[in-house]
C-alpha cells in the first residue's frame, strides 16, 4: 500500500509499505479520504523524536483522518459499509484500571497513530477498532471530519475546565490548538474568549470568529485586556495553549478569585510557578492530555452548526504532493492554521 | 409614588402608595424603566396566593426590572449615578449559613419583590442593595435588561445541569421558562436542544432559534425524537420546565445511561416517580429554585451576542396601560412569551 | 462440578452441572472459598424472577465471592496463581459507549452472576476476567472478601453523594444494604450517620458502630432526630436504602438547603414525589445502580482497618448445608445481616 | 485591656491596650479562654512581616481562639450568653462578589485577626460577628476549640481535593499543618495517608495515628513508598504541606493517572514546575487559601470523635508566660506541634 513514510529524520518518501490488513471481529476497515498535518507529524519529520518517543524505523505519518468504512468485523453492530467516519487515533487497553475509570487517554498502554513505533494513516486504508471510529453527520464533510482530532483537544480542555455558563475565558496562544480551544470554550459555555499572541497574522485568523477578542501581547498586556473585559474582577478560566514558559504566572494573575487555569501547551522544560499567587486566589489548575469521550460531542457541535472549523483549513494538498505539504508545514507560516492532504485523490 | 397595586385578588389599580425611599449606605436608588410581567405576578392577580404566600394587603406587583441609578449610598463603590442596571429581586441575609455557602437563593430569610408581604417594582423608583444591582453592558437595552430575571432561571438550570460541552439537551415545555432554559442550555454548552410542547404556537416561537428543535408531543413521542437525534443512546440532560405531573417518568426514559434531569417546573401536587427507571440508568436529578450568582454571567452572554432575548418580547405596554397588560397576560395566549411594561413613560 | 442450583422457583439442589471451564487469555480461574447469600439470590429462589429477569432454566446461585487464583490466562500480568481474590460479578462490554465513559455498571450489555440466564458462583471453581478480579490485602480474610460485593453498593452510594468532609448523613433502612451504606458514608467522610428503621433488632446491629446513631421511626420522627443532631439546619445527605415508597418525601424534608438524597432502595412501584419540596431546598438526587470502580477502594478501606465488616456476618454454613442457609435467609430474620457459605469445605 | 502586644519585630509585651468594645447588632462579645500559637504569629514576631503585610504599629497577636459568649447583639439569634464557642478569624465583606459565590476566604476585603493592621485575640475579650462564631459541642474542650482554626486548613484541603471514598493520600511535610491535613484527609474519606518529612521527631508524632504511615524521605524515596502502598498505580491525592520548592515535581510523579495535587504550603519563591509530567497524567492541581464554610463541619468531626486533635497539643502556657511560649515557638522544636496559651488564667 502506498503511504507517506518518514524514513528517518528529515527524509520523507511516498512508497509502498506493508501495513496490517486483518479486520478483527471488533474492527472496521476504512478507506482514508482526508488527513490533516499535525505539528507532531512535522516535529517527527524535523527532529525525529518527541520526548521519549524516537523514530527508529520507517514510520507512516498522519493521525487526523476521515474516510469511508469499506469492511466491518463480524461483531460490529454500530457501523456499516459506506458509513462516512472519523477516527480517534489512540487505542487503549479497554480493561486497564485507567480505562475502567473513563480515563482511557492516560492509560499507559495506549497505542497512538504515528507515534513510534506505531504507523499513522497517510495511506489508502486503515484497520481500526469500531469503538474508536465515529460516524459523521450527513452535513459534515471529510475535511471537517479530519479536523475533529485537533478540535478534540479543545473539547477536552473545555470539558476539564468545567465551564460555568457565561464564563469569560482567555486563551494564551493563537496557533492551531489555541484556535481549537477558543472555539470549544465558546461552544462549551463561555460568553467570550480573549485570545492572546504576539503574531498579528495568527490573531487575525482567530479574530474572525464572533465572541473571540484578539489581544496582541507585544502591544498591550493581558492584564489591561482583563481589566477592560471584566472590570478588574478577572477571567473565570485561562487556557494556556502557547507552551511558553513565562505564561503560567501571567495566567494566574489574570484570574478572578477561585478561577481556573487549563494547561494544554507543552513547554520545552520546567517553568517557574508562583505558587503563592495561585494560593492567594485559590486557583484550580487542570491539565489536558489528548482527549477521551469527546469525539461524539465534537461531532454534535460541528453537525449542529455551533462550531465551524472550515475557516481554519488553510490549504488542501493532493496525496502525491504530501511531501510539499510537510515542507510548508515545517516552515510554520503564522497564517497557516491547518494543512490537509486529500488521500482519496491517490485512488485509481 | 404611582404604582400598579394589586388591591386584592382580581383587582388592580394604578394609584399612589407609600414605598420605602431611604437609601442606606450599601443601597442604590433606581428609576425604573421597564418591567416584565411574570406568571407569578399574574397568579397573585388571578388567585391571590402562591403556595403559602398569600396577598393579605395591597401589594405592588412586578419583579423583572431594569432602570437607571439615580442615587447611591455612601459605601457603594461598584455603581454610580447614571448607570443603566437590572436588579436581582431576592435579597438574602448575607451572613446566613446558606448565603455563606454561596446558596443565597435558598436562604430561608430571603425577601423577594412582589412576594407577600413585600412590594414589587411597578412604580417609578425603587431602593435596592447595590450588591444585587448589575450594570448593563452598553449594547444591552432596558427591555433586554428586564429579561435578565426570567433568563436567570434558565441560567440556573443550565448551571446546575453541569453541561458537558456538546451535550444533547431536551426541554419539556415551551412556555416562557422553557424558552429561557433552552437558550441558556445552548449558550451553556449544549450542541442542540429538543423542545417539547403540545402547543404549535409555542413551539413555533421556540423553533425560530438555531439549534432548537421543536417536537409536538401531541403528534409524536419524545422517545421517537430521542431515537432520531441520538441514535437511541439518549439525551444527556432533560430540563423539565412544564410542571406537568407525568413528564418526569418520560424524561427518565429519554436519558442516556448516567444522564441528568433538571426539575424547574413546579407541579400542582406530588408526581409519580419511577425510581427504578432512574436507578437503571443511574440518573442524577437536580432542582432549581430561582437563581444565585448568575446575573453577571447572563449579562455577559447577552452582551456578547451569544443570547438574543429580544424575539421573546411579545409586546410592550406603557405604564398607564399596565392593567390591560395583566388582563392579556391572564388569558395566557400561547403565542405570548413575555409582555413588558414601559414604566419610564409615566414620567413627566 | 457440584453447585447449588436453583431448579425452579422454590426448589434448590446441590448437584453436578456443566459450567464454562475455558480460561481465555485475559481470564483467571478461581477456586471459590466463600460466597455470601444476597437478597437477590433469595428472591430468585422464592419468586423466580426480579423485574424482567426470569429464571427459565436451572441456574447456579451466588455472586458475592472470594477465593484463590488457580490458573491465569496468557495475557494476564496483574494476578498470579495463589493470589487470594474477590470478584466483581458484572462484566460489561469494555468498549461500549457507557464503559468508555467509566460508567460500565450501566452498560446495557453487562452480564452478571446469578442473573438469568447467567450462572452464579456457588460452586467449586469459576472463570472470570482478570480485570474484574481483585487481590485481597494479606490481612483481609476470605469472609471479608466475600463482603466486598455488598459493601461496594455502599461505596457507590457514598461516592455518588460527593460527601463533603464532615457532612451529617442519614440512612433510611437498617437492612444489609443500609448497614453497608452507613459504613461507607462514615469511612467516606461523614462525621456521623443517623440510621432509621422500625426494627429494633436491625437498629441494634447498626448501632454497635461508633458514629452510627439508630433512630426507631416507629417511636420518634426522623424530623426530631434531625432537629437534635443538626439544630434544625438539616442533614447534608440522606441515603434512601429502604425502598419504602413514602420515605422519599420525608428524606427531602430532612435535608439542609442544597442537600442531597441518594436513592439505593428499589421500591415495588412508582413512589409519590413532592417536587416542590425538593425545589424549595434546591435538592440534588443521585441514584445508585450496583457499582463501578469501587472494589479497589473498598479493599483499601477494609485493609487499612477503617471499615470492619466482620460484625455483619451473622452465620457461616458449610457448602453441603447451603440449602439450609437459603431457607433461613428466606425467613428474613431482622437480626440476620449476612449469611455466608464456606464453599471450600466441599473440597476433598 | 491586657494583651500580648507585638511592639515591633522581636519585641513582645504584656500590657494594656485599647481595643474595640462596641457590640454591634450582629456581633457577640467573647471572653477568651484559650489561644493557640500559630506559625504566622511567630513569623510576625521574628520577621515583622509576611509578604506584603508589615507590622507598622503595635499589634495584638493570636487568631486561634475559643471562649465563652458574654454579650450578644440585638439581632443575634444563633448564640446566647454562656455558649462555649470558637471563632473564624477572617471576616469578609459578606456581599462582595466572591462572598456571594461562597468563596468568602478569597474576598479581597477580608480582615483577619493578627494580620496588620488588625489586632489579634491574645487578650481577655473580643467582639466578633456572630456569623463567624461557632458553638462548641458539649464534649469539645476549649483547648480543642482553639485547634479548630489550624484544623480548618486541613479541612479546606480535604474538601478541595474532592476525595473519593477510599482514596490513598500522601501528605508532604509533617509539621502542624501537615498533621492537620492528614487527619482531615483520613476523616474526609482517605483509606490511608502516607506522610513524609525529614524529621524523625515530626514523623513520630504523625505516625501515632491509625491510618497514617510516616515515611522519612531522607532514608527512602516517596516513589518507593508509593510502589509499596499502591502497587505502582500511584496515589490518588498528594497534599503538599511542606512549602519546599522541589516537592511539587515529586508529588506529580507520585500520582496515579488523573490524580490530584493540593498545594497548601507556601514556598519562599517561585518553584520549578514540570508541566509535561502533570500533563502526562492529566493531573488536577488545587490550591488552598485559609478556609471557608468548614468550621461547622470540623466541629462535627471533633465532636463525633472521628478526629482527635488533643495529642497535637504539645504544651499549654498560662497567659502571663505567653512571651515564653512565643520564645519556645520561635525555636521550632520538631517535637512541638502546637503550643497554646490559657488566657482565662489571667482573670481575677
Amino acid at each position: 500500500m502506498k503511504a507517506l513514510v518518514l524514513e528517518r529524520v528529515g527524509e520523507l518518501a511516498i512508497r509502498d509499505i506493508a501495513l496490517p490488513e486483518h479486520v478483527g471481529e471488533n474492527d472496521v476497515k476504512i478507506a482514508i479520504d482526508t488527513v490533516g498535518v499535525c505539528g507532531s507529524d512535522v516535529h517527527y519529520y524535523t527532529h525525529g523524536r518527541i520526548g521519549d518517543f524516537e523514530v527508529k524505523a520507517p514510520m507512516v505519518l498522519g493521525h487526523e483522518g476521515a474516510g469511508t468504512v469499506i469492511e466491518v468485523g463480524t461483531a460490529v453492530s454500530t457501523l456499516k459499509v459506506g458509513d462516512r467516519v472519523c477516527m480517534e487515533p489512540g487505542v487503549p487497553d479497554p480493561t486497564s484500571r485507567a480505562s475502567k475509570l473513563g480515563l482511557y487517554n492516560v492509560d499507559p498502554a495506549v497505542t497512538f497513530w504515528a507515534t513510534p513505533p506505531d504507523h499513522g494513516i497517510l495511506t489508502a486504508e486503515v484497520v481500526h477498532p469500531a469503538a474508536f471510529t465515529y460516524r459523521l453527520p450527513d452535513n459534515v464533510t471529510f475535511a471537517e471530519g479530519a479536523m475533529v482530532e485537533p478540535f478534540a483537544i479543545g473539547m477536552q480542555a473545555a470539558t476539564r475546565a468545567r465551564i460555568t455558563p457565561g464564563d469569560v475565558g482567555v486563551v494564551t496562544g493563537a496557533g492551531t490548538i489555541g484556535n481549537m480551544v477558543a472555539l470549544a470554550a465558546l461552544a462549551g459555555g463561555c460568553s467570550k474568549v480573549i485570545i492572546t499572541d504576539i503574531s498579528a497574522a495568527k490573531l487575525k485568523t482567530a479574530g474572525q470568529y464572533a465572541g473571540v477578542f484578539p489581544v496582541n501581547v507585544s502591544e498591550r498586556t493581558l492584564g489591561s485586556a482583563i481589566e477592560e473585559h471584566t472590570g478588574g474582577w478577572g477571567a473565570d478560566v485561562v487556557f494556556e495553549a502557547s507552551g511558553a514558559p513565562g505564561v503560567l504566572n501571567d495566567a494566574l494573575r489574570a484570574l478572578r478569585p477561585g478561577g481556573c487555569v487549563v494547561l494544554i501547551g507543552m513547554p520545552p522544560s520546567e517553568v517557574p510557578f508562583d505558587v503563592n499567587a495561585a494560593i492567594a486566589r485559590e486557583v484550580r489548575i487542570e491539565t489536558v492530555f489528548r482527549y477521551a469521550n469527546v469525539f461524539d460531542r465534537a461531532l454534535e457541535l460541528i453537525g449542529s452548526g455551533k462550531v465551524d472549523l472550515k475557516p481554519l483549513i488553510s490549504e488542501t494538498y493532493p496525496f502525491d504532493q504530501s511531501i510539499a505539504a510537510f515542507e510548508r508545514a515545517a516552515k510554520g507560516l503564522p497564517s497557516d492554521i491547518k494543512l490537509q492532504i486529500k488521500v482519496a485523490t491517490a485512488r485509481g
